[in-house]
């Protein structure tokens, strides 16, 4: 087992500089933090190195067999964390290609310019809970692979596939696979639970200022609303992403 | 108009000391930060004094009448403010009590022991959209007039009848009242769309961790869940609350 005392270290130098999508975007490298986190991504086996502070033992039953594991100092590790309350516990994980999925069928979900990391977590967990089997994240989101996202995640990140893509060009390709297209907005939109859902779908949900682009818009099967019956202006788009996609699944 | 250029000012100090809850509970005051909330708190007439620096100037349209106004500089602005980025308004707040409200019919929300101020105040807003009639609060969770909630809230604190009780009274005082009241639980409970939802009703969502407390539980009328269709754990505490409230109010 290696081990590495100081801040100083190449290797330290390197992994920190994963806090930032221009790093993680280039060497296609992110990190994930605590115990829940690091456990789901050696089950996904997408982890390079654990890194872990020397007064904590590893839980039993995980699979470590490919991963590299690294002791570290607490200094070391609060250089390296971003929670305020670190777990002494770090995981250096590799972006997965994503194989190809088979569009016959299922329920998909595409975000457009969703810019809040918690926000774009937690629709990847409720996508995750209500079966999706793709996340397609459209041009102008925030990064999936910043942490505060992967915290919100809960995990999901590592059981549903996301995919960085155009998304005129998805809703193309879900039309012809036959899966319906479902679009959000308040204008020239039909209340939810007015439009009969059936068979393979997906949605779109968008920026929480700006909502879904009118260009996006105008290829959907249809555009859904969510009625609001008190004086709220809008709901959170996290919220409102859960209510429309356990909709949408059926 | 008044102004104040030292954080040393008396009632900077007494202000700044609405960032803790025992401050706000012991006075009934609290504050709001930025101009969207400062203006619906202005709306619902709870405002007592509005705090903006000297480069800024009120938008038209203002109800000001009953608030005084003070200019502060920018390190006052500092010292009171709660978030990363001040827009430089904050208006002192009273706490209202809340009138009498009719229990015949209507939809309701209440939380027991909700942790985390984000998940509060995104339900608080939620529960608006969804037009409840109130918001019942149980003991052992976060303050609602913590800053990040009324933030979350995005001004539907002002909107809606927040009332803090035991939830187990409540419970009572709906069901007298003719209104059905679901819990929300992983054991023995339905899947939410097999229990058909007419007329009035309650819905409770509970702790982060440990959900809806068991003698809560064994009072409702029927206790439902979300299914998980993938492999995530559970959803976050707002969006399910999200999807059953909406689910229940029809």
């Amino acid at each position: 087992m290696k081990r590495i005392d100081s801040i100083q270290n190449g290797s330290i130098k390197t992994w920190k500089k994963l806090h930032t999508k221009k790093e993680r975007d280039k060497v296609g490298k992110f990190l994930v933090e605590g115990f829940h986190l690091v456990e789901e991504a050696l089950k996904a086996e997408v982890v390079e190195t654990v890194l872990i502070i020397e007064d904590i033992t590893f839980p039993s039953g995980w699979k470590m067999d490919n991963a590299d594991v690294v002791i570290v100092t607490k200094d070391i590790m609060q250089v390296l964390s971003e929670t305020e309350t670190p777990q002494g516990i770090i995981a250096v994980c590799q972006k997965g290609d994503v194989a190809d999925i088979d569009l016959q069928g299922g329920t998909y979900l595409l975000l457009d310019a969703v810019q809040d990391p918690g926000n774009i977590g937690t629709m990847i967990r409720t996508a995750d809970a209500a079966g999706v089997r793709a996340v397609i994240i459209g041009n102008g989101s925030v990064d999936v692979y910043n942490s505060k996202a992967i915290r919100s995640t809960q995990g999901s990140l590592f059981h549903v596939p996301v995919i960085k893509g155009d998304l005129k060009e998805w809703i193309t390709k879900l039309q012809v696979n036959g899966v319906k297209v479902y679009g959000t907005s308040l204008h020239e939109a039909k209340p939810y639970q007015e439009v009969a859902v059936e068979g393979p779908a997906a949605l779109i949900v968008g920026n929480e200022g700006s909502g879904v682009q009118e260009e996006v818009l105008v290829m959907t099967d249809e555009n859904l609303y969510i009625p609001i019956h008190g004086r709220a202006e809008s709901l959170n788009v996290a919220v409102a992403c859960g209510i429309l996609l356990y909709y949408v699944r059926g």
